[in-house]
């Protein structure tokens, strides 16, 4: 039995805690996406969101290399990505690649870079749930083929994730059947005495 | 002169741009924080969003070393930090030290540590800042005092952000007038062609 894109999503859906956004439990990470385009608009307002977000001494050294499917850019990001996510992702409308300047201004080492290109990729995310667009990180990809087809030094820049975003499809859509496995399987996160301490294995006292 | 808070979160106000969500554009890092208690409900709340951040292969790596002031973990976190943060953060009702498990559970580095560690973090100030509370990440901490006092081993976990939690204050409230002058200096960020590329050096069209 496959399940629907609106059943999973229910299924997917983090239980509600008063007082938590929504969006937070709403954004989850699909692999079946349409091919249907993203438009420019909406492209700006993800990459506006992110523009936003907090870094280091306020280094923002975030770079977002876009992949709009039909580009070089695409073709390149995509060529990067292992097996396991070339059966997927190929549909998404656009694959970006996150990387984070590996030095700051002062020429020094950044040594928050990932750091901060995880948090604005984070808010990337999150504005594109907002627009009810999907969003699938992937660390899955050789870096070798990835820094070669996209000319990256690596002593200039850290590569984070590639991530696809598009709208959601009908998980029956997917090419195998471990992706269809995966994509039904319920949402998993360790319990908050597991994540918030008030000492290494002391959990803290949240009532 | 010096600015009112309500004058300052004027100023610090990024443009509304239509279809971004306001909170990514209302969230900024002031230092100027009063010493009102942070709620364990709201507390509480904050964690729970952040539990649900994507991370590599769902390791979820992030740990949340939680001091309340008066505890001896906001003062061993508050005892790490440099000259410059001392002379504000110590106000705060809330210092955080975020910390990333560096191995994965099948033993082996997790090379996204920092990198989710900063995305759950950002999730974390945006849950707060929904709730009407400010957070001020830092960088300035002294890793060798922060790892003795709080018995973080070097091999179990990498340090990410000391973060200060607290209810807006008056920025006339701030120490001295190299605060003063931060707090009500613009926010500046990149504009998009410098961080949205089809290639390095080639920003993206973004129409």
């Amino acid at each position: 039995m496959t399940l629907s894109a609106a059943e999973v999503n229910r299924l997917k859906q983090a239980p509600a805690v008063e007082g938590v956004l929504p969006l937070f439990h709403d954004r989850w990470s699909p692999r079946a996406l349409d091919s249907r385009a993203i438009s420019t608009a909406d492209l700006t307002r993800i990459f506006e969101a992110a523009r936003w977000t907090a870094s280091s001494s306020n280094e923002q050294p975030w770079r977002f290399l876009l992949g709009i499917r039909g580009t070089e850019t695409h073709d390149n990001i995509f060529s990067s990505l292992v097996g396991f996510n070339k059966a997927w992702a190929g549909s998404a409308p656009v694959l970006i690649l996150g990387i984070a300047a590996a030095k700051a201004s002062s020429g020094r080492p950044n040594t928050y870079a990932l750091y901060d290109l995880g948090a604005a990729t984070s808010v990337l995310t999150l504005q594109a749930a907002a627009l009810g667009i999907r969003s699938h990180q992937m660390g899955g990809f050789d870096h070798a083929i990835a820094r070669q087809a996209l000319t990256i030094p690596e002593e200039d820049y850290a590569l984070g994730a590639v991530i696809a975003l598009g709208y959601q499809a009908e998980p029956s859509t997917l090419g195998n059947e471990q992706l269809r496995e995966r994509e039904v399987a319920p949402r998993d996160r360790k319990p908050l005495k597991e994540i918030v301490l008030s000492a290494l294995g002391t959990p803290a006292d949240l009532g």
